[in-house]
């Protein structure tokens, strides 16, 4: 069993087989972690929320449902989900423009850019930019399809367990997101928990 | 005033300039108008939904609100709603790998194919495959987050006015999908009216 501890703020990716699982972890609670998938020797396929949200007619999928790549294949399947059963597949990543945006001067950490190092650190510096999963994050949809901006609301150790369901590379950013209450405005680390192997 | 005729189940592009507008007709009523646009001068950046439904806090703007790129800036503005203001933006574009899926042998068109052709019309055969607008497609958002997959509930002539907030190049697709329910199973032609120009 191997532990890849993300801190807070910042992203980690690992190679992951086909077969094997691997568990996201909210080490204190009310963190984010936008988590990414691309095929290990193929990185133009990646996973999709759009295909996958198709591919299920849910939002998100279920225990036991897969996520799917942008080529229509499971990549990944939700096998065990030990948090309150909420998160989001609806929101880009944050990224340096998001934090302009929200008024922030100078550079700020972001999803994005954890994702490009993390990668890089794989071997793979060229890759397109997809919509993450969102892991705890809690972005409710309301009427009129209005979206809600609230506090992850898992609590400390809560963590879900993914299957891969082909070689992939995996990189999950513990988000930065300071401005907006998704994190409670204190960003805290997450951790990969690799099993099986 | 230039009208673009886009048969049922092919795709149409246009060059369309910063300030001028369009409008996406559905010429006969039920039928999805898969909707994209990307930068003229760096197809690299296009309209982006999971940028767009995090910029206007919805799963799709309202009249007087933008569409926005992966780099967060204005594309489309959605200036007028002459529909029963039902779209989506939380579905793929379909594509030979859905109809594959849904049982189909051998080749079925798709508004993935429609949009490479109509792009490599447009001089740019390589590009990055976004998220479509799924302009005038029902795709109510349930309980749990389930998606229904209803017919479009346009009638003849109802259209929506875009405006270009930056030079892009446009692209619609008359959806060919007649397996699910979302155009009645009877695929029909959509226009596209380019206005001031």
């Amino acid at each position: 069993m191997t532990v890849i501890d993300v801190p807070a703020r910042e992203g980690r990716g690992a190679r992951v087989a086909a077969g094997q699982r691997f568990r996201v972890i909210d080490v204190e609670g009310g963190q984010v972690a936008d988590t990414f998938a691309f095929r290990a020797d193929d990185v133009s396929e990646y996973h999709s929320a759009e295909h996958t949200r198709v591919h299920v007619s849910r939002l998100f999928p279920q225990v036991g449902e897969p996520f799917v790549t942008n080529r229509r294949r499971p990549i990944l399947v939700l096998e065990e989900d030990r948090t309150p059963g909420i998160h989001d597949m609806l929101c880009a990543a944050c990224d340096p423009e998001r934090y302009t945006g929200l008024g922030v001067e100078g550079w700020h950490a972001s999803c994005r850019e954890n994702l490009e190092r993390a990668m890089a650190d794989l071997g793979e510096p060229h890759i397109e930019i997809p919509q993450p999963i969102n892991l705890f994050m809690n972005i409710p949809v309301r009427q009129e399809g209005v979206l809600g901006w609230e506090t992850a609301p898992t609590g400390p150790g809560d963590f879900v367990t993914l299957r891969a369901e082909m070689d992939c590379l995996v990189v999950v950013s513990a988000c930065p997101q300071d401005i907006v209450a998704i994190n409670d405005r204190a960003p805290t680390p997450v951790a990969i928990e690799l099993l099986d192997g």
